[in-house]
């Protein structure tokens, strides 16, 4: 088998750059992950070993196979959910980036009847649909975690197409055809779950309407860099 | 034609300034921009290339006509909802700063029926009253964006003379006579809006009444410059 | 007439930290002031001329007589609420120090119904009673603002012997018997609101009894430098 | 009696971590303390003198009995409130350290009917059992402190074999078989508090069931060290 090529600079730096960030913001804490799928090789994906996001540095990276597992030897620690990032490569070919969070302002929407929806044009994305992923479904009294291909898969299963999946009782699931709009999709659907929980407060909110999520969603490629680049220099700071 | 003078010192550092205070308070994210009417040609106005507000420097800094078209040749991009700005200095000769953004605050105010009202004497221009733009009585389903000078003009009316206008599903603009007091009106309908969500938990809220907004309102031009003061000191820290 | 001493270093000192912790935890912001009785004369007071707390420096403190007017001459803009702190002076021969402030989490409070009470031991003091000002009910539609001697003596009736007075739509005004003592209440009152705007949410509360709230209240003393040297250590880093 | 030896340095240094970790993270601000069973002596426990948790150094620590009495004489003032952690070590043998707070996000839960419950996993401890306990059921009317070893007494009965209780009107008290363990139970239970006051806006709630949490909370030992070395880092820095 030919070695495989290390993946490509910009891609390393945006990884650490994307762990950072969703450090800095609060969509991680000392839980949660980032993933890139390799750009040498499509089957394999590249996340950090057991670690913090906010101390991941460019020698804690390892690559994965789609299995899950990595494809060198090592004796580090692995994140247990590491299946969640595989899985979703395996099913979602257009995924480039999977980010997985616990972030605050987005468990209650996972634990209640309430879906999240897009309050403004930023987060327009989740008029792409945001479906709820009950482990109890799959297997029943767990421990929560996707600790398993298989629990990697039905969660797969349940994200299907769209941009992101709630986990009740657990967290989040973001992809993005780049690191920088799963990143971006992670930032904004926070913000959005924070202005959405104040506005019910208010009476019946408007949310975008499909055609209007849809329009803008088509956008948001030609703005990602504007929020990154900020976001590279508050990180760098 | 003779040659336009450049924008005076003093507007440059106070709408430099104006970014760097509207990004530190989280008025605006990677987000919104201010611009000011040019002081040696009232049908012309100055805002940054498109960037993130907390990006901004003086080099970023074009010229533009009442229609939003740079009026020297530029490569740069421009922001897109640029028509914001060209259309209420077209029709509010009394404007000279204007405040686009997507304060987290304020998005419950423009997708609900709530109405942003004051609840204190620092945010009394509220009581002049704050009219709400919904997008869809001109132009149908959009991508959100105020992305044609049609589309600006109708913002513009619906502002009408007042010191604010909400966006549905997007955010909010505000004027004022000074970049100082657009700022000003920023921050303190941010802080309202933070304010009024909690009390309307409370039961009834007593807010000032018309005659007491105008009459506060009225001395808001004596002490801007103290909180404008403290804001420049913190961000040039 | 003698000269009078200058305020003791230990007063100076103490009404500095004063200001910068009042602005560091968001108890003022540009707006609001801290003043303290005259250590040589109780018949004047100390405090900054107009200027937002966070910028105050030693050269910046003007004496006032009780009725507010500067013991010597100067050319510096005064607050225009100082009668705040002169007539409560006159009638609280008790209070040695007085913070007023626009608060956010008090001003629901000041607007609604809803009565601010002691959710926790350490604002007790909020147990002996916390009136409401009512400036229509004086002066009819004003400015909101205490701009004369006769709006000032109101409000110090309305604050009676209580530790604070809740202004309907504009603020609060904390007492004390020193500077730290007055800080300390306008840091827990805050701290309170917040608490207690989260705990009606959950059904009925159960406040400090006021047997319970007087025993702690007359423990505060024993314990107010513990809060004050940490704020101090924080404010000097 | 043979001179006790000093409490080990990995634990003075867990130990002043948590006490810095507490302060950066809010849950103990001025007030609130925590403790360790001498890893020497069970009979002995650690905690600093009178001061607030942001400020304790090494020099500041001492070493009590079990009936929270010193064990070498000191002119340094003590906590008040020492008793909460004598008494818990007395009855909880497996109990080797103690955290005592008043982080405001608790309070809510202490003072009405609302029952804190796990809405994630990484507080599933919360599964356990969050007793509640009423100063007035032992005492009456008090200033609400723990001052007396019955009080404490009352209190650790009241914990009995859960890992947090929570007292009303006053704040919440937690432990671990760590340091560590202790200090991540007040951090997510302050978490979890947050993420429960916006959940139950929303319509009812799926909390974890009691075996999700059982069997989550078992693998909390794997990973206390992933936020712990965060933590670390960032109080460090």
């Amino acid at each position: 088998m030919p070695k495989l090529k290390p993946l490509s600079a910009e891609l390393v730096e945006d990884l650490l750059l994307g762990n950072k960030i969703l450090f800095k913001y609060g969509i991680v804490d000392a839980f949660g992950h980032i993933s890139v799928r390799h750009d040498s090789d499509p089957e394999r994906y590249v996340m950090s070993r057991h670690l913090a996001p906010g101390l991941v540095t460019e020698k804690d990276l390892l690559t994965y196979d789609l299995d899950s597992v990595p494809v060198a030897a090592t004796k580090h620690r692995l994140y247990s959910e590491r299946y969640i990032h595989g899985e979703i490569y395996k099913q979602r070919p257009d995924v480039m980036s999977v980010v997985h969070c616990h972030a605050p302002a987005l468990i209650p929407f996972g634990i209640t009847q309430a879906e999240l929806q897009p309050v403004y044009h930023v987060s327009a994305f989740l008029g792409l649909g945001v479906p709820k992923f009950e482990i109890r479904e799959t297997a029943g009294m767990t421990d929560m975690l996707i600790r398993t291909a298989a629990l990697g898969q039905a969660l797969a299963e349940k994200l299907g197409e769209r941009p992101m999946v709630l986990m009740r009782g657990h967290g989040a699931t973001m992809v993005g055809k780049t690191i920088r709009l799963a990143v971006y999709r992670a930032m904004y659907a926070v913000q959005n779950a924070h202005i959405q929980l104040e506005a019910l407060r208010l009476g019946e909110v408007t949310y975008l309407a499909p055609e209007e999520a849809a329009k803008q969603d088509a956008y948001t490629d030609e703005v990602v860099h504007r929020p990154w680049n900020l976001w590279q220099r508050e990180v760098e700071e």
